[in-house]
């Protein structure tokens, strides 16, 4: 079995995560999932993106969460990832950053409300913020349990992976999601101009609440409905 | 009838405004009328603006607002400009975007009270925000309806185009204007900065009301009166 | 008279702006004097810095404020250039720009006070804000007024100009100045970093203070008394 | 006794603080200790980072603080530095700067709590800021005192450098270390960017606390600890 095609993907999606300045030093990780065969590809630990190649990208067994094949450490967040391929199987590739805004939102255990139409062109609704994990939780598996909570907060709200592709880790960071690497990269830069934004806007205007569910549907559907038509597809 | 000029100003508008940092990814979009033929030429819906070429700009008809020429579908906001167009017949260019600053005062539901001179030199008076479209208007012909709350505005409270070329939607974004498809984009730059140094003033002094009328009126008309005296001209 | 080297030095000051990124589109100016010359140069009005080259640059009579030499009309500021040589005589360029957070103190009517050792070492003493100017002010020989404002300032409350090389104009902008015009643009990015930080400074301590005087003096005259100890002189 | 890679390892790390802007025009420096050369190589002072070589870094003695070789004055605050390595004998690399957060943090007089895992991951608890320095401290050996308010503050409160690499300075801005001179200046770009989310986040949430400790024990230790399992190590 031959991934090269795969490591290609999510070498330039990590890449990509430093180009767009979502991530300076090491501060993020990209990964895909192939499916079929069974495996993700996931960024190495503490590599930095400039001499980061293809060769370097682990792939992990989707099935166990070991590493098949690499000579190098996978990310310390693999098991994150893992969890959430499995907990969301229509997605496709993942994104962990500390950008800026996303993360001082988490920071500050709030998430997102949708104040307009750039939110709601991505985001189906507000972009949660998880319940800070115990510290059984944190000392334990932590990394999997961070998964484990991210997944806890989409199921207890009836929240849809597909829909709402980021969340914010209480007093830690985002998660992006999307169709491969590169659109949860994408995703990533949503969010954290979003953030950016919500930021702002809430310095000028305090006791905002979010917008109408009616400009939050049209805004998300006619990028993302059955009848979108945003685009030239 | 050949378009060809047209399409290259408003391909080089579009690239304009990633280059100027008003949009990332595909969040804006440029165009600008030639009346004597009948027709603006607009952004493509979706393209990446470093990939884009004169060939892929399409031409709308004034009249229809029907796409006239161009294998590809016209921006999603294409019938905010024909309206604005048709509402304001001495404005020869448009820019919709996303940019961060502006985009939060339009979400916050406040209009950019002038604050200094960098305002008052483009802008006649403060950069309105229009009220939130209804339920009906949005589910209705949105982008049609987003114009018309813009023509709306300037006609209840008498504003002239030509002297207030810019423009917030409520909980969406800016859009601003000029004599041609560059000239709007600059004048994004300008609602964009203004915005920002707003948003900062009013965090240094919440209390702050507008510049006098007659610090408008000196800095407004020295750059756009009968008596200009800035520049080349 | 030759004034190709003053030619040469304003042109690239006035590029630097730019480049440092105090200004976009074209606002903001530099001018140097020659006083033995009995001439300043100055910015054209509304010349995009990227296109302006020495020859374009003006020359400006020290003694009647008119131009002596230059195809283009000089910067609309021209006057408030040279009330302030006039008032000054110990200063060699000065430097107008719209940056954004010094701007926004400006429009808050706020001096910036000392709040650390990064504005001591260039600002002996709070950067002051004018008075705002009366309308008889504005609505005469605008540009002159400016100056004249400023200089009152200066000597109503016994500040040094070398001291003091800055200053805010309320509702407009920051103006520097130094030994030669590129000087001035140095201390035009010092003017703007300090005021970035105090905005920040203050929001998360609204009720402090100045600085001691006694750090005040350390740090300004380390670098500019007469036992100064920075740098290789 | 030859210093050549000191001085280029120095002369790099100072180059690295402009090119990672932490520093405009002169406001950053970087140096490194050579312990079993009882040497410690140091920016020379008022010097601009394009222009250094290797050659104009001065070398000072660590025994007595003095210039040991090179033609150029070595740093103005080379007396804090000198002081300490002696403080803290673990570290290896000393960077000064007035990064705009930290310094605002600095002039609020106000240390940094641990609001999420960004800071976890390099500092090991608040990033503290010093008591004030007295008037007989700021008129006598300043830079050299400046050092031993650090010193104090790390030892009055049980704070380790090599646990805690940085501080905050009252009215002043930050200093960071690390194993050599590159490693300080990663930790002067991680306490950046940690001041700048810590200010946002307090702007959305003013009156949060710390992170538990479990958390900061876990996200230091995976990366710091004896069982650290970031990276390729």
């Amino acid at each position: 079995m031959d991934y090269d095609a795969l490591k290609e993907r999510v070498c330039a999606a990590n890449k990509e995560i430093n180009r767009v300045q979502l991530a300076i030093l090491t501060w993020g990780n990209a990964s895909e999932v192939d499916r079929e065969a069974g495996v993700f590809a996931i960024k190495p630990s503490g590599v930095d993106y400039d001499e980061m190649t293809p060769d370097d990208i682990p792939i992990i067994s989707l099935e166990t969460g070991e590493k098949l094949e690499g000579a190098m450490n996978p990310s310390s967040d693999t098991a994150t990832h893992w969890h959430l391929y499995k907990a969301f199987p229509d997605i496709g590739g993942i994104v962990h950053t500390h950008s800026p805004y996303a993360t001082a939102w988490a920071q500050a255990h709030r998430g997102i409300p949708c104040l307009g139409t750039t939110h709601a062109d991505t985001f189906y609704g507000a972009v949660p913020c998880t319940r800070p994990l115990t510290q059984a939780e944190i000392e334990g598996e932590y990394e999997l349990n961070t998964g484990k909570v991210i997944e806890e907060h989409f199921v207890n709200n009836g929240l849809k992976a597909v829909e709402l592709p980021g969340v914010l880790v209480s007093s830690h960071a985002p998660f992006t999601w999307g169709a491969d690497a590169l659109k949860a990269v994408v995703n990533g830069r949503v969010l954290e101009e979003v953030a950016k934004m919500a930021a702002t806007t809430f310095a000028l205007n305090p006791n905002l609440g979010s917008v109408d569910q009616f400009l939050l549907d049209k805004h998300y559907l006619r990028k993302h409905g059955a009848n979108a038509y945003y685009g030239q597809k």
